[in-house]
Order: structure tokens, then sequence, then C-alpha cells
């Protein structure tokens, strides 16, 4: 079923008001079985309307948002009857349930809001128990040969969403015919990029019949997409997770220090931090997951030398001859966090996150990790030549991510 | 000047990623006196070759972002060429770019990415030093009777923004052809709500001739965003920097940290970091900023009662008659934290985030605050019910204005 999206509001091109609707909808309709082939977000007045008609000429369900309240460029209701040549009249059960909106509110209603009263002929009225503006969906019959059946949605989100729900859902559920078509699994994947996939598994998974592959790549980590019959997606599944299970951390939803902080919970283990260049960044990550207090214990900012000295003990003597970024300095700093806070692993970082402090042996992005676990310590030496806060994601997400691996390779 | 927006991208339509480009670029171009007249979403595939050409045909100006990564769905090139009826070649300077960008991070370079060194021929080729795919920009006759520009933009903020900023603009600039007729100015207001702007000088300001006002709100933040001549802006400015200097932390562009690094610069002063609800957050923001070497010294996140009592000499008594969320425990944290890290400044911070945790004498969403400063130290108890990420950035927030309000007033 090819189902778009138009949402109307100059606020959304001044990118004053961020467009969390085509997201949501997108969502919803998804956990359905269904997509969203297109959404389109056009100014409030007469672009509606121009827009609008080729919506509907191309899909068979549009969902509007947007354009149903009182004001004059409130054009959606208007757009909606020329797009498909048929009349506006009040309905008499929306007008008396604005006039009752208004009353159990004691606000004053004035005449502009009659017109949210207004449907088109042959409409069914939605009633809107949170706002204004009832909705209306037209049946596709109304369109004529396009066939299409349109919604016509109320913009805020608390009278939206409801609304989705109880009358728009089943309403697609039924016009679709079809129970879930197909299922999406999404899974993640950390410290690969894109192309590894693309080289990798792409021409295996390409063979799956009716399957739908999609990858979305963002800094350290790489979601893999796949779309179809659980036939076809337990396939692709098997392949990806088989090919680059090391990477693997699970279903996409979960974030990398979630997983972190179920594995630590499982294990019943405890995390240090020894931050230098990430400047806390990894501790509040961890503590963006709820159930962090009983796996973080103690995080350390240590960004000048004293600090580093004085809180977790790094000698003078490994500072002044290797210099605060090396891997000397995160091997001390990990086990001086891990003896100070008697954690069980503790990671450290130390790097240069520019744009100055660089030098021809120590170029600006290096970074070195530390990570101690119960039965010793390693280190690494990297280099991620970034923006400031690309550095710190990138050099966050590394860390957790060799948290994640001591943990996972605890007593195995 | 007719702009259109063409995002592409699967997962947009599925609502795993939000939209954002559009937001953004619609801010930026609003900035430039420019407004985007349609955005459109479309999957990744062929959709965009059939979007492509209509934006093409109905705008002087289309900015597409995504699909130029190496993977096979990864079509934009192939789109935009087949819809200009041009070629596509390799570009030697995008080549060795590629080539540059593996070598220098040790990066396995797979033949894939090639295919992001190929450009349309006839346009230029607009390097991207944060990632792989360089730009592409086709001038207006490379589009024949259309007369469009055309701009194919990478996907991540991260290359597309100061791509943006370096190359896309100033080319929309040069072809709208117009100097800004209008001028824009941006204030940044800490710890007010919109709705006392509106209460406060809403009406003040629409008396103002040819002034256009805008709002944009986020947590503990308001940007106030004047349109118009230079003279309608400084009456506007002078209105609202006289109704609300105490919460004037600058020009919209300066983040609060920024801000407060640079007053600590300043003045000479350093700041230490005492969190525990807030899990490093606070630190973390300070070293977002360039600089922040010299003002940071020691941050601590002392989750746990031990880590506080421990690191920063909370009193095992004081914790146990008031709890850890308490004025009590947030005065004993500034105080330690300025007197361990030798630090002019301390701040700290202990709450409860939720989901649980709360009781009735201390609700999810109670945080206390301590600011030591080189005169005293002050505390604050208050309540911010919210989602766990937002109680954290509210908290943060909150935080970094008592430093920079601290900071302001020493020596005052």
């Amino acid at each position: 079923m090819k189902i778009e999206i138009l949402n109307t509001g100059s606020e959304l091109l001044l990118g004053s008001t961020a467009n969390t609707h085509g997201t949501w909808m997108g969502q919803e309709l998804a956990k359905m079985g269904l997509r969203v082939q297109r959404q389109t977000t056009v100014p409030d007045g007469v672009a509606i309307e121009e827009a609008l008609a080729e919506c509907i000429s191309r899909s068979e369900a549009v969902l509007v948002t947007g354009g149903l309240g009182p004001t004059s460029d409130d054009i959606t209701r208007e757009a909606a009857a020329k797009a498909l040549d048929v009349e506006l009249m009040v309905d008499e059960g929306a007008k008396r349930s604005l006039y009752e909106f208004f009353e159990k509110r004691k606000y004053p209603m004035v005449k502009a809001n009659l017109r949210q009263a207004e449907v088109l002929v042959g409409a069914d009225v939605i009633p809107n128990p949170n706002g204004t503006a009832p909705g209306i969906y037209t049946p596709p019959r109304l369109s004529g040969s396009a066939n299409c059946a349109l919604f016509l949605l109320p913009g805020p989100p608390r009278e939206l969403y409801p609304m989705f729900h109880a009358e728009v859902a089943p309403r697609l559920k039924a016009l679709s015919g079809v129970e879930t078509i197909s299922e999406v699994s999404e899974l993640r994947f950390v410290g690969i990029g894109e192309s590894s996939f693309h080289e990798g598994i792409d021409e295996k998974l390409a063979e799956i019949e009716g399957l739908e592959v999609g990858y979305c790549a963002r800094l350290g980590e790489v979601d893999l997409r796949l779309i179809g019959s659980p036939e076809a997606i337990l396939a692709g599944r098997t392949i990806a997770e088989s090919a680059f299970s090391d990477f693997l951390i699970g279903d996409e939803g979960f974030s990398l220090e979630e997983v972190v902080v179920r594995m630590l919970t499982e294990k019943g283990t405890t995390l240090a931090t020894a931050e230098s260049c990430t400047g806390g960044l990894i501790a509040s990550r961890v503590t963006d997951v709820s159930g962090a207090s009983a796996v973080l214990t103690h995080g350390f900012v240590t960004y000048s030398n004293e600090a580093k000295h004085q809180l977790i003990g790094v000698q003078e003597e490994t500072l002044r001859r290797h210099g605060a970024v090396s891997e000397e300095v995160a091997r001390e700093m990990a086990l001086g966090a891990q003896r100070v806070s008697g954690a069980n692993f503790a990671i450290s970082v130390t790097g240069i996150a520019g744009p100055t402090g660089g030098t021809e042996e120590k170029p600006v992005g290096t970074v070195c990790f530390g990570i101690a676990t119960p039965t010793g310590v390693e280190t690494f030496l990297e280099c991620h030549p970034r923006s400031r806060a690309d550095f710190k994601q990138q050099s966050s997400h590394r860390a957790l991510d060799l948290v994640r691996r001591a943990v996972r390779d605890l007593n195995s």
C-alpha cells in the first residue's frame, strides 16, 4: 500500500519547529508493517492544494497534518475540497463538540472557530477529544479514479497521537487488507564501517529472495536493517551475525551504553572511568542508562597532569618521559582508577581533541585507551582526526566498546 | 528564490532517524533571508530519481542530502546524472582525497569507496574534509531550461554542516543575487521560559515597525530572533536586553558552556565539578569547548556515597542524616571538590534522575546544587520531573548557569 505523509506548516520549513510528526508516524506505520513512500512538507497557504493533488494522484493513502486551525492560513480543509472536487459543509455534530469544548474550558469562542466544524461532504468526521479541530477521513471512492484514502489530521501531537491510534491505524489496517506483510529486524554493529558490510555480505544478502537491506551509519556504529518475510529475515540475520559476530552488540534500539550497563549488571561487576580528552563523556553516557548507579562507582575527569597524578596516581616520571597522551599514561590511569575505586573494570582515555595541541609525532586526533580488567590491563593507540565533538564522541564510543569486549570475555 | 530540500534515506521514513537536516537547513537559510518552499523525503533507491526530476522542474535551487555513501542503495549521484542527462566520471582530485582520508586513518579502503569519487561532468566537486563523499554542485546551466542549481550533500551532520557553511551558503547567496535585505539578530537567554517573553515584551516588540520576531525555546534556554532593518533590530534588542539582562548570555551561536569557559579564562580562574546525577555531563560540556583544559582542573563523578566520601570528603554523617540528595551534601560536595582540586570555583549536583528512586519527600526530579566560590558557598534545591535525559540536560544547564553567574559576580 502506497502511503504518503504531507506535513503543513511554515514553522517546519523555517526550522523553528522540528518535524516530529513524520518521524513518529513513520515509526507507528512501520510497526504495523506499513511503509511511508514519501513525506513532504509545505508552508501554510496555497502550496497545500498543489501538493495534495500530487499526493492523491500518486498514492493509496495520504496522511495530512496541520492546517485545521481557525486562522486564515489554515486552509487544509479547503485545499482537500478542491483537490477532491467536493463541497464543504458545517457538520452539526462537530459544531456541537466545538461549543462543548469551549464551554467546558470557559474559553471565549470566536467566530473563526466555527470554520473548524466544516467538513467535506461524504467524509467521516473523526472526533478530537483533545482539541478543537476534528479530523476528517475521506474514503477512496471520494477521490474518483485516484482511489486514494485521505486523512486530515490536527498538528498538535497531543491531539494527533491519540487520534492516530484510535481512528487512523484501524482504518489503514482495513484498507491495506493484509495482516502484517513483512517484518523489520535491525542489528547494531560497533567498531566496523559501512563499507565492510558492502564488501563482506552485501552480495550474499542480495541473493535472499524478498529481503530488503538498508544501512544506517553513525560515528563508530552501523545499523543493518532487514525487511521481509520472517524466513528471509532469519536468513539475512544468520549471514550478518556470522560474518561480524565480534562487532554485533544487539538489536537496534539498544545503545552501546545500555548494552554495557546490562552486561556489567548481569555479571555483577563494576566500572570506573578515568577520562582526559573525553572530559566526562564516557561517565555521562553510562549514567544516561537507568540502573547505572549499580555499576558505575567512580568517574575521574583528569584533564590536568596534576589531577592525573593526584587522583589516580599516574607517576610524574611517566608523564614526563612519555607525555600525557601515551599508552603508558593510559595504562597507569586505568590501573589507578581501578585501584582507587575498587571497581572490577576501569577504562581510561587520554588524547588530543584539538583543534590545537597536536605535534608532528602526536597529531590532533591521537588517542590512547587503557582497559583494566580483573586479569590485567591492555592499552591501545589510535588516531581519529575529527572535529572536537566528533573526536569525543568516537573516542567515548571506542572506550565503551573496549569495556563491552572486556566484560564479554570475562570468565570465558 | 525558490529553494527546495530533498532528503533521502529509508531510515527517515521508517522513523528510526529523525529528519534534523530539514530543520537545520531551514534555520540556516532563514538567517540568510532565504525561505525553503518545500521539503521532501524519499527512501533510498529509485524514488530519488523521480523526486529529483520534480524538484528540478519546480525550483531554482535544490539541496539534496544523503545517498552519497559507498553502498548499493546510495544512488543520489546516479539519479542526478539521469535527471540532468549528464555522464558520471571519476574525479581525480576526489579520488586522491579519498585515498588520503583512508591512509591517514589507517582504515582499509575497499573498492566500493571509489564510487564516491564519481561526479557529474561539468559539476563542481565540493571538498569534504570530514568524510569520504565529496559534495557535488551543478550550476543552473547544467539543468538546461529548468535553470535549477543542484547541491548533492552528504547525510552525516558532521559532514553536512561545515560543508553547508563553507560551500553552499556562499553559492546560494551569489545565486539569489540579493544582498541580505534584512538583518538577523539572535539573543540567547538562559534560565527563563518562552512565556515570560510573551508576557513581558511581546506587545512592545510588536509595536516596532518592520520587525519580525521569533522564538526558539529549548530546555533551559530561549533564543530570541529579530529580523528587520538595523534600526528595528536595535530597538528590539534594547527592549529585550533591558527586560531580561540577568538571563542574557549573549548572541545565539555561543553555547552556555562556551560563555562559561570564556568568562573563566578572562578572569584567570579555574573550575572543578562534582557530579552525582549528571554523571559527568557538566564536565563533558565544559570540555566540549576548546581551551577548557586551562580552566577545568578536576572533575569528580561521585555516583556512589562511598565515592562522595572518599574522593571529596563528604561526611558519612551528613549522608546518613540528610540523604545523598540534599543541599547539605551538595554543599559538602562543592566545598570538597574546591578543596581537593584547588580550583577557584566548584559546582556540585546531586539529584534523582529517575525513573526509579523517588520518594514522597524527594520525588523523581529533585536536584540540589552547590556552588563554591572564592568567597563562600551557596546551595539550591529544585525539582525538574522530566525524562532521564532531559533531567540531566536541564540540571547540567542550571549548574553551568550558576557557574556563569558566580564568575560574573566575582569582584563586582
